[in-house]
């Protein structure tokens, strides 16, 4: 990629990046002033003339008669939150997560040490968590009645593939045969671990995903939102839904990003930062890349207030698509803490 | 039901219980230790000569082949962690849901007032959340090419009247018109909000779930098992596989019990807890109730510590089956906090 931030930008980020890897803040203990979980979004429906149909429900017991007519909830997305005391953020933090994936992106890593939710939860950010529409503990509906495509599961060869963990085509079910990334800061061993994580997908569902995050925001309120990924597209359709609202928006490594035009003014006064990680010029994201810094340049040239961070260039190497994962990923969560201090959104 | 208890006995219940009354926890800060996740149990899977198919990921973009032919990790449980200071219990409490849920049943209740979840903890117990196999965070695999059964999804009506909102048959998707329990505790003006915490279960996978529930019981070593409905099914197995770290059991409203027979005399030092709410004679409980009594019955004829107790004996009416998301579940957690500080489970 062509640098979009100038020399001077640059040294400044290169000089905070070296304060943040001596800022990992201790494991230790922390205020809980409130913690929960709510469901927010969807809508009800009525499903009819489906066939009944039998089901042991009990070892040795009779069959049970199961008639899936009936009402349901669907196309909610389900949210955690933890709330620090005392709070050092302006806003709450909302933290969504990718494609395939749930709001166990943020928590704890594969190799078991603490992620960004925690992360952030201890530099003073009330944490959201969301599973979004389709996954996770937001649950998900019928196919073809509710959901009108089919559900997609994630191989760990795609997963090694679109993660970075190695080049395309370096899969191997044995793991001494892989081809890893020199210098990769995800934690390989644990790809099994990882992959535990995986949920599966579909492809028809963004609308009511889009839907039920407004209705976060709105929920909510004034906030910062962090995406990943797929996420990337909802955080970008929520910052224009609700500019008001959404204080600042940090986007690692979006699958996407609006296209230049008019319409995107309504960001010119948020706080945007975009950040990427290495190798992305040996995989497909070389391809989506451009997307988010055209936009980025775009913005720029409205006088916008976005910075597009390639972490190579600031002397961090070896990061996945999976950064909040990688073992360096409390000096990658440093960028965008101390981003988030130089753009007034901490107190 | 006969009761089990003698009177002696119901008397001091009766005074714990009204002493719980009093002994709401009030929803202020606490320390929190730590807190996290991981996935636990599982194996890997590989899928071979299942048809490729294209999708479109992104709208207007072309479609991209999806081929389901790799490797796969499946049948893994999801648990969240919350570690108070100070721990005021002597073992971590792990707590596992009923059927076509999650964990998210511990956690804020539909009218988004705390939980059960949040009481233990608050009330100093390292507490431990699972999303069982096939459930949630857990995610889920394909069928029928792992699970070989078909999901089957939970009507509101089926939650009506399976959680003993009202009588049978008294369901109705106009609200006004459905028939509660005259002092019914379960906000049912929420059952909407309830509903939306409904996921997805398959009949075919509990020795996956025992096999990770076993494997979690492992890892945490000594604890205090919680478990409601289907899950009691789990949390008994997982006793029989490790009397000897499972401290205390319990039960809430279990869909079953084991049988009486000498296998049941590894839990006769045990403490264990059976726990049944109100109008169990005017749903098809009744027909499973006498399974956890015939169970304690032949424990204490042995020697066994395990007591059952039905809430409207101690003046406590009105609960459904989800007393956890019930007005007074706070009343309801006093009664087991009592229990587990009479077993010696507190410090």
């Amino acid at each position: 990629m062509k640098p979009i931030a100038n020399t001077a930008v640059l040294a400044v980020l290169a000089a905070l990046a070296a304060l943040a890897l001596g800022a990992a803040l201790p494991a230790h203990s922390q205020v809980l002033k409130d913690f929960g979980s709510f469901h927010i979004g969807g809508r009800s429906v009525t499903l009819k003339d489906l066939p009944v149909t039998e089901s042991v429900f009990t070892a040795g017991a009779a069959p049970t008669k199961v008639d899936p007519n009936g009402d349901y909830e669907v196309e909610q997305m389900y949210v955690q939150y933890l709330i620090p005391e005392p709070q050092k953020s302006k806003y709450p933090l909302l933290m969504w997560h990718g494609g395939g994936l749930t709001g166990t992106t943020w928590e704890t890593k594969p190799d078991g040490k603490p992620g960004w939710m925690n992360y952030f939860f201890r530099a003073g950010h009330p944490v959201y968590v969301s599973d979004a529409v389709e996954r996770g503990r937001a649950s998900w509906a019928r196919y073809p009645e509710i959901y009108t495509t089919q559900p997609i599961f994630r191989t760990k060869k795609e997963a090694w593939e679109t993660f970075r963990f190695g080049p395309v085509g370096t899969y191997n079910t044995d793991a001494a045969k892989r081809e890893i990334f020199p210098g990769l800061k995800f934690p390989v061993d644990k790809l099994d671990q990882f992959a535990k994580q995986s949920v599966p997908r579909w492809n028809s569902n963004d609308a009511a995903t889009i839907a039920a995050y407004n209705a976060l925001v709105q929920k909510v309120g004034d906030c910062v939102v962090l995406v990943h990924s797929q996420g990337g597209a909802f955080g970008f359709a929520a910052a224009l839904a609700a500019p008001d609202k959404i204080k600042g928006l940090v986007v690692v490594e979006p699958s996407g990003a609006p296209l230049p035009g008019p319409l995107l003014d309504k960001l010119k006064d948020m706080p945007i930062l975009i950040l990427w990680g290495d190798n992305v010029d040996k995989s497909s994201w070389s391809r989506l890349q451009p997307v988010s810094a055209n936009f980025t340049k775009y913005l720029q040239s409205k006088g916008g207030n976005v910075e597009f961070i390639e972490l190579p260039k600031l002397g961090i190497t070896g990061n996945s698509h999976m950064m909040m994962m990688d073992t360096n990923s409390d000096q990658v969560a440093g960028v965008i803490q101390d981003w988030m201090a130089r753009k007034g959104l901490m107190r």
